[in-house]
């Protein structure tokens, strides 16, 4: 992709009122723009990365032999009321009557819509377990709209549901779940504390919170200032509750941001929606369900909480929106063939596979520079009309700063190395 | 993938009230269920078939220099009124007021919300021309939702905007974009006729839809019964409009559907919205917009319509959820080996980079070929006991029914050359 026929609009100063670290970056840097309080464009490049972190989602949730599908996001009210949960979720669900009169709300979760969905085409034990997921936008009616996607009035969120015939089915699936989630955030470089968790308005007994320290979290999570240890906030007011290694003395309560929780539901929606099977005795049972849900877009809000410096973004290998950036430095006339050899090395990479941005605007080295530090590409190869003159190309990593000058000919080759070993 | 482990949830019988063949299939085929009226969920399958759609769209708006990203389904009302398009769409919009008393609708097509995009960011000639587009879910308050997918109250668009400095650049974004149209529905085996149209409510003076004849439509083209052409239903009505080859009587007036429809919006947008640029002479002038619409949803219950036979879908092999179905029929102790050989074939299949479905459900061969000819994945491989006592395997081609019998040990290599030739 080059620069000047995109569309990557990066600004030199954060806007005003953005608080957190992730929204000024995903402003400045180009991924998002804000369309009113809570509800954000994904610009071009911010929505290179949206699918980057699902494809890491998409892969583990296969893995874990989930289903994808697609739900609506217009659901009939009459749904929520079988389960209640029109009066608990009453304050963040938006809700309206269509021209039929019907009355309608905006999915903030979707237990009811799939809950009905099995219900159809479920009825005997010999059908379970199934798994299904979606990656879809939900809305809520957010009267605290903070810090840019993570708390924003529209969203897009990853959500499984699995339908067991009993307790021990929904535990394995369960600790699928649990393992899948632990593969996605550390394939995104985001090391998460796993908690358990009060249930909330999901319902169900037992529950798990993946959290990530952050300052801008809401939630909290114990972490030891001596050791690796790090656990829920509940440790520090438990008597036993000391960190194994070092004792409690080291033990203080860090802000965590709250990016997935997995809940064992249990018959809480089949049982209200009649969604029942046929057991191996012929009885008539309520389908044992669980859900697990991942926050997609302040997955990548946290990215870049975990993942910057003073100069920009420095993105994880699987979330980058590309691979390499390619930045031009051309003389005048260009006599050192700066441009020809950024061309010829974008074909090069592009043909093995590698995702490569060419900054090839008629901008200052000082801009171009700047701007490649602010979006964080994982390796800047600079092609300057000086090194050139000497058959050289430069290629700096964004994360530690190295930087090697290596011969034109060799430039492809080296990039291939390097980004392997990221 | 293994169709025990996933969830097809075919039936036997349309359910009743389903009129148009696409809208059967869809819900026979385990592709789609309905929530309420006009409101539907894409079952694993569907989502497949869906996501093909989307990549062919993907590659050839990408290959004509459109930029991807992501916007919003909740705007402000505020922003439909600079255009007076709140009232125009009044009667299909679905608006509510937030929480904060915001009053917000649902996005039934995008143009505000990219005009006041590109106006936050585009303030020069040399920033021209872009061209924005996504994927992504609208709303439309439905009054005669039918026909399923075809017309539905929430629905998926690819929608796509051009931005330029003048007239000509307007006409060549144009021309690029009916060139990326007529190759995407090539690609994915519709045959599509382009008619001048009416811009309605998009505003502008020139606008072309892309129709495929089929009998669920609600517009109408020409045909010719005696040869290829096809035009605008206009040519019945103009004394001049005769089929070239053939003269006017054979010109026959078909129903058709649209798919696509691409605008020349010109300035109405930028110039109420006062988006506008710094021309080379220094001058303020009102951006030159075009937008570009394909009803992604729709598609896919075209291509049902103009691709099926008595016995179920024929898929388009760019659009088909799978390339290949195994489906096994062993014997009760499967002495013959026919499960490890679809294992076999599977991995062997799937490491050359095909999508493999195996039908290993336990059920009988009659439920198994008629689900296998419903779902209609483009070719079929019997591994069943009779055949594998003699070591062959046989290949159906769904669109032709042309069956082969080869040895187990060339079967992958068969199939592979056989996919290529579809």
């Amino acid at each position: 992709m080059y620069w000047s026929k995109y569309f990557i609009p990066t600004l030199k100063e954060a806007p005003a009122g953005t608080e957190a670290i992730s929204h000024q970056l995903l402003l400045r840097a180009g991924l998002v723009h804000m369309l009113t309080a809570g509800v954000y464009t994904y610009l071009p490049l911010g929505y290179r990365v949206l699918k980057n972190v699902e494809r890491v989602i998409r892969q583990e949730m296969n893995a874990a032999g989930a289903a994808e599908l697609f739900m609506p996001c217009l659901h009939p009210l009459e749904l929520w009321k079988q389960t209640g949960r029109d009066e608990v979720l009453k304050d963040v669900m938006i809700r309206f009557k269509d021209g039929r009169g019907r009355e309608m709300c905006l999915g903030p979760t979707h237990e009811e819509v799939v809950t009905d969905l099995v219900k159809n085409f479920v009825q005997s034990y010999r059908q379970l377990p199934v798994i299904l997921y979606q990656i879809q936008t939900k809305f809520r009616d957010e009267m605290r709209a903070r810090f840019g996607i993570v708390r924003a009035c529209e969203f897009i969120m990853k959500d499984a549901y699995s339908f067991d015939r009993d307790a021990a089915g929904l535990q394995k699936n369960y600790a699928r779940m649990e393992t899948a989630y632990r593969n996605i955030f550390k394939r995104l470089d985001l090391d998460v504390v796993v908690v358990a968790a009060d249930s909330g308005a999901m319902g169900g007994k037992v529950s798990h919170e993946f959290m990530v320290p952050a300052e801008i979290g809401e939630d909290a999570v114990a972490v030891c200032g001596s050791c690796a240890f790090r656990g829920g906030a509940s440790v520090l007011e438990t008597a036993g509750g000391v960190c194994p290694q070092c004792g409690q003395k080291n033990l203080a309560k860090s802000p965590a941001l709250e990016l997935g929780h997995i809940f064992q539901l249990g018959v809480k929606y089949s049982a209200a929606q009649q969604a029942l099977f046929l057991d191996e005795k012929g009885e008539r049972q309520p389908i044992i369900m669980g859900c697990y849900g991942i926050g997609v877009s302040r997955v990548v809000a946290a990215i870049i909480e975990k993942h910057h410096d003073e100069k920009g973004i420095i993105w994880p290998k699987a979330a980058a929106p590309f691979d390499v950036e390619i930045l031009t430095l051309p003389g005048p006339d260009d006599a050192e063939g700066v441009e020809p050899a950024a061309r010829e090395l974008y074909r090069a990479l592009t043909e093995w596979g590698m995702d490569v941005l060419v900054d090839d605007r008629p901008d200052s080295p000082g801009r171009k520079f700047n701007d490649a530090d602010l979006i964080g590409i994982p390796l800047r190869v600079t092609i300057g009309r000086k090194n050139m003159a000497q058959g050289q190309i430069e290629i700096k990593v964004r994360g530690t700063g190295a930087m090697v000058l290596v011969p034109q000919q060799e430039a492809g080759g080296r990039i291939k190395e390097m980004i392997a070993k990221l």
